[in-house]
C-alpha cells in the first residue's frame, strides 16, 4: 500500500520536538513491506489540517495521522476529519467510562473537554489505549484506510504494536516477504567489528548487512527477503551462523533485548542474587534492573553511598582506608564490593566510585571512574576506566560497562 | 513569511532516520519570527519530489528543501526544481574547483557524476559549503524564496547559520519581535488548569496561551510578540502575573528548569539534605538527583531495599510489622522513611513502596503506591496512590510524584 503519515501538532512546527513518531511508524510499515510516499506535519488549524487530509486521501491507500486527539481546544484531527469524511463522531462508550472512571479513581475534577477524547466515528474500529485517555481508530472512507492514533510516542507505539500492525499483516497480504534480525553485541567498537565482518559484509546482497552504534554497544541488522517468511529467516539464519564464528563472544541476543535483561537472564539461570553499592551513578545500575519485569528473583537492593560519610556510614569503609587512598580509588571500590555483599548476602556485588563531573574531585578529572566486581568467594576484581563526555555520559557509560562485564563473567 | 520545510530522501520514508532537519531549521524560524505552516518528506522520486515542490511553491513564500544534493542517481532535488522553475541548470565554477581539488589532494579517482553536485541556478545566490560539497543556494522564482541544502546536519546547520539567517534577518525585516515563556506547574492536571484558565485563555491573542501536558506536569507556552522585545517581554510579565494569582500554588518555573532541579535548589536554599529508602522504584528517586550537577551538596545517599528480606536486613523494618501489614502499606512506608533518616542522619527522607506490576503483590493491584515524606523532626506523612499504565510508567509516576510532594512541602 502507498500510506503517508501526519503529525500534527504547532509543536512540531515550531520545532519543540522532532517528528520521531513518523520515523518509528515508517520503519514499521517497511518491515511489513508497505511504502511510505510522504510523511506531513502540519500544525493546530482547522483549515490546514483539513486541507493535508483531503490531499493525503487523494494520493495514498492508507494514512496514519498522530496527535491531535487530546482534550483541549487546539486538538482538532476528528473535527477536521469529520469535515473531509462527512460523517458525524459518535461517543465511545467503553472510553467515555474509562475517562470517568479514571477522574473518579484519582478524585479530580472531570471537566466538559474531557469528553471530547471518547469521540470516535461510528464505523470505526476502535482500540483501547491502554498508556492513555484517547483511543485509537481505524476507519474506512472510499478507498483509504485511516488511522488515527494518539501522538504521545509511548500510547501511540502501544496501539500500533497491538492492533494496527496485526491488523496490517491480516488483512493486506504482501507478495515479497521481508524478515529482519538486530543482532546485538557488547565489548567490541562499531570499526573494529565491521573490520572482523568486513569480507561479508562487502559480499553480502540478500541478507544485508548494516551496522548500528549506539551507547557502549553495536548491532548489525541482517535484512532478507524471500518468497515466504520461511525462505527468509532460513537465510537470515545461515548468515548469523556465518557471522558468530567471528565476532560470536561479544554476541548477547537478538532484536528487542537490552544488556540489562540478558544480565538479569544469565543471573537467573544461576540462581545468582545480585546488589550494589554505588556512588556517582546514583544507584542507576540497580534502578535499571529493577525496570525489568522479574527482577525480585535476582535483585535484592543496595547502597547509594554519594558521599565520603555516607561510604563511612553506612557502608562501613573505613576512615583510614579514606584517608589513605581517598574515596575514588582501587580501594574504596573493593571495600564497597565486599561490605555490600556481606551486608546484602548476596551473591553478585558491583561498586562504583569515580567522578562524574562537571568539576574534578580528589584530584581526579571528571570520567575516572573504578567498578569493583565481587562474584562469590573471589577476590573482587576493579577496573579503571576513563569515560568521555558530561555528567550524564559518564555516570551512563560506567553503568554500561558494569552490564557489559558482568556478562562477560557470567556467560560461559 | 509562511515557511515550508520539505525533506527529500528514501531514508527519512524508510524510518532510518528522523527528520531532525526540519525542527531545527523551524526553531531557528521560529526565534525569527516566521511561521513554518508544514513539513514534508518526500522520497528519491522525480514525480513526486515535483509535485511536492509545485503544492509549496502555491502555499508558501518561503520553501527551504533538505537533502538531494548528492552526486548520485537517487539525487534529484535540483531536477525537480529545474521542472517547478522552467529554468536551466550551469556549473558553479568555485564550486567545481573545490571539488576537484578534492579528489586530487585525495588521489581519488573523480566521477562524472560528481560534476552533479557544482550545479547552480543561475540566478541564485550561491553559498559555499565549508563542511561537504554541496554548496547552498538561494533562489527567488515567483513569490517564493527557495533555499536549496545538503541533508547532512552538520552541512545544513553551516550554511543555515552562516548565511541563510542572516539573509532572512538582513532582507525579510520583521515588524515584531517574538518572546515567547513556558510556565511550568506540577499537581494540576491539563484540562484543571484550562479550566481555571478558561477565560484567560479564550481572550487572549496577544500573547497567546498553549498548554502542553507532558508526564505528571503540565506547561503553558506563552508567546507574546511586540514593536520590540522589551515590549513582547512586559505583555508576557503582565499575563504571567495574571496567570500566577490563579494558579500560582502549582507552579514552580519556567523554560529549560526541571521539578528535580527545583528540589535541589530549595534543598540547597534551605541547607537540608536528603536521603531515600525505596522499594519498587529501585533508587529512581535518588539517581534523578544524583543526576543533577551540584547534587553533591544536598544529597548524602540511599536505600535500594527491593525485596522483604531487604527491608528487614538493611533498614530494621520489624518481621512483625512486615507480617501484621505487609511490605506495601501505610506501616512499612513510615517505617522506612524513619528508620532511613536515622541510619542516614539527614534532615528529610522519601521513602516508596508499592506494587509496579505486571504481577498483583501482596493481595494489591499493580499501581499501588505508598509514598512517605519525613522532614527535620515532623511525624512521616504517608499517602497512597493508585498511579496507571504499565511497570515503568507506574515507577516514573510514582518519583515525579514525590518530587511534587517536597515541592509543595519546601516551597513556603
Amino acid at each position: 500500500m502507498r500510506a503517508e503519515i501526519i503529525g500534527v501538532g504547532t509543536e512540531l512546527l515550531l520545532g519543540q520536538i522532532a517528528n520521531t513518531n513518523a520515523q518509528w511508524i515508517s520503519s514499521r510499515l517497511a518491515t511489513l513491506g508497505h511504502s511510505v510516499y510522504h510523511h506531513t506535519v502540519v500544525g493546530d488549524n482547522l483549515k490546514r489540517v483539513t486541507d493535508s487530509f483531503a490531499l493525503a486521501e487523494s494520493r495514498a491507500d492508507l494514512v496514519i495521522v498522530t496527535g491531535g486527539l487530546g482534550p483541549t481546544e487546539d486538538d482538532l484531527t476528528l473535527d477536521a476529519a469529520q469535515l473531509v469524511f462527512d460523517q458525524e463522531l459518535v461517543e465511545h462508550e467503553d472510553s467515555m467510562e474509562k475517562i470517568k472512571s479514571y477522574y473518579q479513581r484519582n478524585q479530580k475534577f472531570m471537566s466538559e473537554n474531557n469528553r471530547k477524547q471518547a469521540r470516535v466515528f461510528e464505523n470505526a474500529s476502535v482500540f483501547q489505549n491502554l498508556e492513555g485517555m484517547a483511543p485509537g481508530q481505524l476507519v474506512k472512507h472510499e478507498d483509504t484506510l485511516w488511522v488515527f492514533l494518539p501522538g504521545v510516542p509511548r500510547e501511540m507505539k502501544y496501539i500500533m504494536d497491538e492492533y494496527i500492525i496485526p491488523y496490517l499483516q491480516n488483512n493486506y497480504h504482501i507478495e515479497s516477504q521481508i524478515v529482519s534480525e538486530m543482532m546485538r553485541f557488547i565489548g567490541i567498537g562499531e570499526s573494529d567489528l565491521e573490520t572482523k565482518l568486513q569480507s561479508l559484509i562487502k559480499s553480502q546482497t540478500n541478507p544485508t548487512i548494516a551496522p548500528l552504534a549506539s551507547e557502549g554497544e553495536v548491532g548489525l541488522r541482517l535484512t532478507a527477503t524471500g518468497e515466504s517468511t520461511e525462505q527468509a529467516k532460513e537465510k537470515i539464519l545461515s548468515l548469523k551462523t556465518e557471522i558468530l564464528t567471528h565476532v560470536g563472544k561479544y554476541y548477547y541476543g537478538s532484536d528487542a533485548i537490552t544488556i540489562e535483561e540478558k544480565v538479569r537472564d544469565l543471573l537467573k539461570e544461576k540462581s545468582l542474587k545480585i546488589g550494589s553499592a554505588e556512588s556517582f551513578t546514583g544507584g542507576r545500575f540497580l534502578e535499571r534492573l529493577i525496570a525489568l519485569p522479574g527482577a525480585s528473583s535476582v535483585c535484592q537492593g543496595g547502597y547509594t553511598v554519594y558521599t565520603p560519610e555516607m561510604k563511612e556510614r553506612i557502608l562501613q569503609v573505613p576512615k583510614f582506608l579514606i584517608k589513605k587512598y581517598g574515596t575514588i580509588s582501587h580501594e574504596c571500590a573493593e571495600m564497597m564490593a565486599l561490605n555490600a555483599q556481606a551486608n546484602l548476602d548476596v551473591d553478585v556485588v558491583v561498586s562504583f566510585t569515580g567522578v562524574a563531573g562537571p568539576d574534578a574531585s580528589e584530584g581526579h578529572e571528571p570520567g575516572t571512574v573504578f567498578i569493583g566486581l565481587q562474584i562469590g568467594e573471589r577476590k573482587p576484581e576493579v577496573h579503571k576506566f576513563h569515560f568521555d563526555g558530561g555528567r550524564e555520559q559518564v555516570r551512563v557509560r560506567a553503568v554500561k560497562k558494569a552490564y557489559e562485564m558482568i556478562f562477560h563473567r557470567l556467560k560461559n
